[in-house]
């Protein structure tokens, strides 16, 4: 079992990002589990184009493609991504697009294939709160799970994917005490205990002879 | 130099409670320090009793009560007890005090004699969010925060003494994701850092020949 | 200029809600624009069969789907449905879907026709806040809104259609001091506000010859 | 039965303030209430100036300032006021104390000697969320309130007097959507239902031959 891991390189400037940050400490091969990491630009279009090329070239079973929250105080699974761009500001490369269509003629959505609600009895399990999110916003995050689910689809890959948001770190909330935020170790035990619900998953579904699609 | 930390005992049938295991988490001695802990029940009137006969018999040179505020996502220094019980839930003895006097003909109000923008600024230093709080409440810890110092006060003894307010911790917050926690970890930590931030200030004091009151 | 106003009858044992009184409020006559009203009941398939019949009976430009969101502080028009029921309490008639289709086979999110964007400058320029959501939840309100989208649709019916979500008002917070609230008063003008800006996006189109679809 | 009501004057470069203008809109004589209108400035120092020279001049029965709470959702009555001026930003006329005493030698806090259960009841009667709170913050809020009742009681003056926050109005938050806002309709409504709770605790006290002091 092959598991491809995204996270974002640092936005506005920052010298890092608590998802990235987590992604790299997710234990790279555990219970059977291989892990695969790639670290995506904080770019429209870039940001698909990169995790594709990793998809293609490394042919996973499944994707989690990690990123930032900020005010959440939850670990969220997406349920869905849709079909366009809305920034209230530019991304890594000063890319602002305003109400545009991701893929022009795309589904207006394409829901998460990966199984969010026993993702999120996992996380919970551990000891984290959770929950399923219905909206990945309309920003790259959206942007880069909408464009990964559209590449599976449209190649016709047997790949699952989907998107998991992750809270602040204290650090970054540091000086706005009001803002929620998560340790560094809890989104990593939580990424960890996501991947290995995927996993379960794939294998229950072997086990029983079903199909995966 | 010696601090007595105190941290209430379990709260509402529930086995333990975050800010007393945080509290039993912190090294009993560093650094020149060292720790007493004391677990004080939580219930009005023998909390301060429980406190009060620790901080007879320990003589410590600063007491740091410390207690849970749900809702709360950092470490919350507080300024200020009121003398008043007004409980919006009864204690763990059944008690429910509404708009009593804590001590009858007392002063209205009692500040902490903490630094607590040193202990801001250190547990910020430490990577967590922290900030001075103008209201304790007024349940149980509210009422020990100004029952210790009103003891102090009247006794005229050379301690200082205030409350810190933690989070919750994940775990408390698993089906409430809306809600703000602090891992343990890191209310241990942030402890530790306002505790080192008042072994400072006190040796500050000492070194510039200062007087302490 | 004719639209349609759909509002949820009272939910939960209620003997009213306040989407449904503010829509009784909107003028039903103004700038020639006629407005027709009417009553859904909150529950799965029912609401949606009750829209359409009204919407093949009346035959309007547009339709407004009018819902309350609990811990709105601004009114919020919905970008998208999606196509799923996945509720966390029971409707009206104690039907309680999780994770089903509300249209088998139909496509994954429907974007609203509305010019949702006009509708939040309008209601902001007169003096309420408003935003562009992106999720009505999984409930009857995202229900509603992705069956009428989906009739229209699949009816090919030259009408625009979308969903309003409407804080709670000030005497359902009575008790919850920490929820935010809106006057009726004020949810009234903002809902006659979206209808005038829908009303003048059509005229825009008509006037500039553009073509409506 | 004489109430004074105090607002202050616009805040930092804004031409009006929700407080302000609801105080001006209560009305002025009701059912046996007179209300005489203060403004005082947002300042230290002068604002408890101008509130005491009119306390001083009219010998009002009761006082209460009136203030606005940017972030509250509901009406609040201040339970105390403590001796403390830390400003975070600068008042109308530049100041910014940290950390110093509103009266040099005061007591630590006073306690609002108005009715505030029955105001928030009151209040909650007329329809509208209200709560005790137990910190007026440490800006030129809880410096008035504290400077009132120090002014009142060290002139032993027979007047009761207090604070109450208010929310932001829906115009303030036009572009903050996830603000709460009270229209200013209803402030001036929950100003009036806390204005005749206290008229009517003053008059149960003579009819029951009780002091009032």
């Amino acid at each position: 079992m092959k598991i491809l891991l995204t996270a974002f390189d640092p936005f506005g400037g920052h010298s890092t990002n608590p998802a990235l940050e987590a992604v790299n400490r997710v234990r790279s091969q555990s219970d059977g589990i291989e892990i695969i990491k790639k670290m995506v630009p904080t770019v429209f279009g870039d940001s698909i184009q990169a995790a594709a090329a990793e998809i293609d070239a490394a042919r996973p079973d499944a994707v989690l493609c990690v990123g930032l929250a900020g005010g959440s105080s939850a670990l969220c699974l997406e349920r869905v991504a849709i079909n366009i761009d809305d920034a209230l500001i530019p991304d890594n490369q000063g890319n602002q697009p305003i109400d545009r269509p991701i893929v022009p003629g795309g589904p207006a959505a394409i829901f998460s294939t990966l199984p969010i609600k026993a993702m999120v009895q996992a996380i919970q399990q551990a000891g984290l709160p959770a929950q399923v999110s219905n909206s990945a916003g309309t920003f790259v995050c959206n942007h880069l799970m909408y464009g990964v689910l559209h590449h599976i689809q449209s190649q016709r890959l047997k790949i699952r994917a989907g998107f998991m948001h992750v809270p602040c770190t204290p650090e970054q909330t540091i000086h706005q005490p009001e803002r929620p935020s998560m340790s560094l170790a809890n989104i990593t035990l939580g990424i960890e205990a996501a991947v290995a619900a995927i996993a379960a998953h794939e294998t229950d579904i072997l086990l029983t002879g079903g199909a995966l699609y």
